[in-house]
């Protein structure tokens, strides 16, 4: 069978958690429109009755092709039934959030071309290499960009690993190829594509299809029929394989956009970058894809490091790249990007802290509800797990904890949902799987996936390797056990096989129940068996290799540890903070709104203006904030007051100190203005830093200030230069 | 001419730090010896004077040569004679230095092979992908050298980039081939190798040759002139280009040393690695090879961000890539390794902040005692400015900073010096050029490099690309000047080049004098021109340019800044530190006496033994310590409390807290005790945290917390179980 496509930027490592020769069909993004001018909705248990009016046949619609899905499967009807069944339900899912989006009253009216002018012009971010032309799907960080990405990193590192005390590593981004193919990757991590016959200029396919349909269904003289035939393609394609996109591709004799040129069949295209490490050009690697997989080529180190006791989990921070055939959506779908990931290996899924978050509200989608045309509903955490709509307290703790962590860094309650996988999006292995979704002008967007992934990336490394990579526990007590093992005669194999034969001898050692079934049946039908490993086929004879099963007392049992793995994509979830802190004010003064936490810096420091009397006083504050760790920022250029709180403010700085004439004078005392009240105080030059200190580490409030110091009434005149 | 051979890794852009066409030659490594157990020398002012009469014949064999090349260059002799003769002043300066390091009274013995299996077992560090057998110069950060890591980056950041407002940049890792081109990695970035002609096994040329000629100088029968022979190849080695090894290579019939097959003549390697941007195939990449050219190429919009003022600096943190062809020498020549930069754009080289830390007193080995075959010398960076031994202020003001950051995360002052590159080893356009070098077992270590590198960079990319990166002046009066400038004909060049009209247009705008020159010359002579640039050549006839020179009055002058470059390779450093904070306590209990800023956790919590009542303890304290955000580890394994203490020990946690009988009762008091000192102090738990905080953070002293807390004085017992 054919694979289906990745659409998505694989925050998680989505094609596992499909079934295993599938990848997910999946993505918010790669079928939705692009509005520059876009409404946000709040999510729907605030819609009102006449908006579920018309709603409500869309949801009976999903209800009722959920419920074929459902007796499809109860019967076992032929996989092939049940998957295009499940492509119809998608798609009308699709439709059904599609117009609750669109129906449901605005909270705000976003206007994105102005914050990406705000984001460009401050130098937040902006596409790499400009000068040269620029590549898409690069960026790079400017200074506000920089310092906004590294305090949510340093933030994760304090709420993750050092409040869990996760053992953190940062492993190599260089990855030889089999790690890779144990992994899944080398063989199923692509998109289709096709190319112009002629110039060889690329298309990721499902784009080219869309665009073109659109085109098509657009025209003056495109009938009912036609369009709706193009609208039912554009919303299944998500869930086409590519012999089914080949098909469309034919009937429309659809060519080049660019060229007029024929196209290609669709090319499956694999998304690593690939080079060769070392100079002989035969030890192929690739940049990784995700950082998880350097966590588990460690496990047996950090288990080790962990005195071999489970559960504990591992962290990275660190870039992972994928050559998008096309990249698009701005910071949502790059080349390269920051991801944290967390590997928590337990082999008991309760969570000793689960008490101490279960009373955490949050918006799930439930798979349930998303079959049955509901909305999303808000609940504890606790509730959650004990109606078994969350699997279990491990998974739910750390829901809760994501949910914190994206509130702490600006993401906005109304508008951040958990959306469970359904059980067709899952692989096989894993037993559940949640999203963090964060509205954006994109749509919901998958910032952090958290997935119960079960044993299945350490037992793949195992088979590869031929390296046990398991905990021992300690029995209760001790038990008597009929084992069944492979027993190589190393003497035989040895002289055959020389410097394989290690490896032989270890692969055999760590083979799992079903491999010794396989090899007893071969060595029983025909006395030999043929090993696969990555370093080639060795034929094995029953002289070399035979099966014993044994009585034997043991004291410890061994065990391949579940994984949950919460995974970050940090550049997400700051488009989204950004987007959801955007402000304009006055209609035209766009600022960003960003907690304290996060904010690129926490103070500015303005002279009124560029008497030089001033200038002791600047120096004093600044290096009173240098000496208490606040980052800061002098801004003495000319332009008024209003104008110089205006820019502090398209920067997101939340507090603003200014030194006028007063300030002078003995006591010697400076304004301090919050940025998004614009109201100010005047307090002494003395207590400035520690004051600002205490605001930004959100120890005390504005509001406490506001008790302490008096009111600075001055009127901002923002027009004025 | 040939290019020389880098075989050193480039921490700072070396390559550019030599004559335009070659590439310095450098490293203390290329031809170190490798002991496993090496004396530790302290730096030559300290060296008694009856070695000095040992090392005086070596010195004076350092200063005629030094000599010889300063009077080669006043004669302006040939150029090839005067690099024969540096080569040869190398040559013998190694000499006198390794006699100065075997010679010299030891501080301590060292033992590499216990260090590297306590890195390795408590899992600081190690190979990457070794169960899949492992990649050479690939490195896997496990928990501890993960948070020491993160510590080194976290204080360089506040440290550089907060206390100094600079602005922190994060740019793309994958780079186009055009802007390395103008940086001149694509062409000059490479070292030789050799390979087998059968196997295609690969050799760096340097490596084979030196480790043949150490085999055929110890063969018994190796006469005196052989091994004298022998030994000054190896010495002049670093110095040799392509032709000069092939010699080599043929004239002692140099065969593959594992295989016995033929040899290729040299081959250039570049060691940068390749790999394609987007499905095309057509864009080229790279791997970046530093961070720094991620600053130049963003030059435009940092300036425009400072609000168009010098003077500025803009930092980066990341990854770089080098393939080098055999790593070797752990974390010291590694194919990823992560740096941080600082680019100093500059109009004058005062620095206002220099008075700050002119007492700063650095151990200098300037250019001229290298030449002069005299020891480095301890001044006050301010007495080096004065007397022009270090050119300028603000390198000054830089290197004084760098020493500080150094001993802030465990570098020893005396094993911590500044070298000045040697005219002959900088570029035309650098005009000062000091490595912070780190003494360890492989010898004195380049850790950062800190080049005064004038405008180079920005000069490259604005002529790669039409760009002008240059920033503008007032003048205090306006002037008149005499502009000659390149006029195009838009018309015309447009009707004829249509889209590459404007980068035409663009290119000629940024011509410099120069350039304007060869253009009014070939305009004279052949009424044509050919224009190169990155995107091809282009014949533009004197209808489609002219040069014109006008009188203007100008208010302003455009200045392409300065840049002063600090380079820091973390790892480098990093290992350094290690290296220099190992201990052995009673012959055989290791560990590392780390700083506690950089330490990798700062405390351990200990219960006496299993006793359940100990849990609730340890639970309150590692909450307490969680809330103040103390890093820590609880070990609640079986086993001794000395066994225990010296576990924590190894992993260089600086406080270890003990829960014990008298815990139980009230007043609950626990133990805390000190890594270096092992001593310890008895003190109420409702202390402890804030306590551990102010010692981690260095706001106390453990001698103040002596005075306050009465001592404990139960004996360890590091050997019971």
């Amino acid at each position: 069978m054919r694979q289906l496509l990745s659409t998505t930027l694989k925050l998680t490592r989505l094609f596992k958690t499909h079934d295993p020769i599938g990848i997910r069909l999946s993505s918010q993004w790669g079928t939705k429109k692009k509005h520059r001018k876009v409404v946000l909705a709040i999510h729907s248990e605030m819609v009102d009755p006449a908006i579920e009016v018309q709603l409500a046949p869309l949801r009976e619609r999903v209800k009722q092709q959920g419920d074929l899905v459902r007796q499809l499967k109860q019967e076992s009807a032929p996989d092939l039934d049940v998957k295009k069944a499940v492509v119809e339900l998608k798609a009308r899912k699709k439709v059904l959030e599609d117009a609750e989006l669109s129906l449901t009253p605005s909270h705000q009216t976003f206007d994105r071309a102005k914050m990406e002018d705000l984001l460009k012009r401050r130098f937040f971010y902006d596409q790499s290499f400009a000068i040269y032309g620029g590549i898409t799907g690069q960026y790079d960080f400017g200074p506000m960009g920089c310092a906004l990405k590294a305090n949510m990193i340093q933030h994760w590192r304090q709420f993750f690993v050092l409040r869990e005390q996760m053992l953190e590593v940062d492993c190599s981004i260089l990855t030889p190829e089999p790690v890779l193919k144990a992994s899944g990757h080398v063989e199923r991590f692509a998109d289709l594509m096709t190319k112009d016959v002629k110039t060889g200029e690329c298309f990721r396919l499902d784009h080219l299809i869309k665009a073109h349909l659109e085109k098509i269904a657009s025209e003056k003289n495109a009938t009912k029929e036609l369009k709706d035939e193009c609208e039912d393609i554009t919303v299944k394609l998500d869930g086409m394989n590519a012999d089914q996109m080949a098909e469309i591709l034919t009937k429309f004799n659809m060519k080049s956009p660019i060229s007029g040129n024929d196209l290609t069949p669709p090319i499956e295209f694999n998304l690593m970058f690939a080079t060769q490490i070392g100079p002989t050009g035969l030890i192929k690697g690739f940049l990784r894809p995700e950082t998880a997989q350097g966590i588990f080529v460690n496990f047996k180190r950090l288990l080790e490091f962990n005195q071999g006791r489970l559960p504990f989990a591992a962290a990275q921070i660190g870039n992972s790249f994928r050559n998008e055939i096309s990249p698009r959506s701005g910071l949502l779908r790059v080349r390269e990007f920051t991801m944290c990931e967390i590997e928590h290996f337990c082999d008991s899924k309760e969570h000793p802290k689960f008490e101490s978050v279960k009373d955490t509200a949050l918006l799930l989608y439930s798979a349930n509800n998303q079959e049955q045309g509901k909305s999303a509903e808000t609940m504890t955490i606790g509730d959650a797990v004990a109606k078994g709509i969350v699997n279990n307290e491990t998974l739910g703790y750390f829901m809760a904890r994501i949910h914190m962590y994206l509130l702490d860094v600006g993401i906005k309650p109304d508008k951040l949902r958990f959306r469970q996988h359904m059980s067709n999006e899952m692989a096989h292995y894993a037993c559940d799987c949640w999203d963090a979704e964060c509205l954006s002008s994109y749509g919901w967007v998958e910032c952090v996936g958290c997935a119960d992934r079960s044993a299945y990336d350490l037992t793949q490394h195992a088979k590869a390797t031929g390296v046990r990579l398991a905990a021992e526990k300690k029995l209760p007590a001790p038990k008597d056990i009929e084992i069944t093992e492979a027993v190589p005669q190393r003497a035989a194999i040895g002289k055959l096989f020389k410097k394989d034969a290690k490896m032989i001898n270890d692969t055999l050692a760590a083979f799992d129940e079903d491999q010794i079934k396989d090899l007893k049946k071969a060595l029983d039908e025909s006395q030999a068996y043929v090993l696969k490993t990555a370093s080639g086929e060795f034929k094995l004879t029953s002289e070399m290799v035979s099966v014993r099963t044994s009585q034997k007392t043991v004291h410890v049992e061994e065990i391949v540890p579940s994984v949950i793995e919460p995974s970050f994509g940090i550049g997400r979830i700051m488009y989204c903070a950004l987007e959801q802190n955007f402000k304009v004010r006055d209609e035209q003064r766009t600022y960003f709104s960003l907690p304290q936490l996060v904010a690129p810096i926490k103070c500015a420091v303005l002279p009124l203006s560029g008497n030089a009397e001033f200038q002791s006083f600047v120096k004093t504050l600044s290096n009173a904030l240098t000496r208490v760790d606040v980052s800061h920022k002098v801004d003495d250029s000319s332009g008024s007051i209003g104008r110089r709180y205006a820019r502090t403010d398209e920067l997101g700085v939340p507090y603003a100190v200014t030194i006028d004439f007063d300030t002078l004078t003995v006591p010697h005392t400076v304004t301090l203005r919050e940025r998004d009240e614009m109201s100010q105080l005047r307090l002494p030059v003395d207590d400035l830093a520690q004051v600002v200190k205490d605001l930004s580490s959100g120890s005390v409030k504005w509001k406490d200030m506001q008790q302490k110091y008096p009111k600075f009434e001055q009127q901002e005149n923002p027009k004025a230069n």
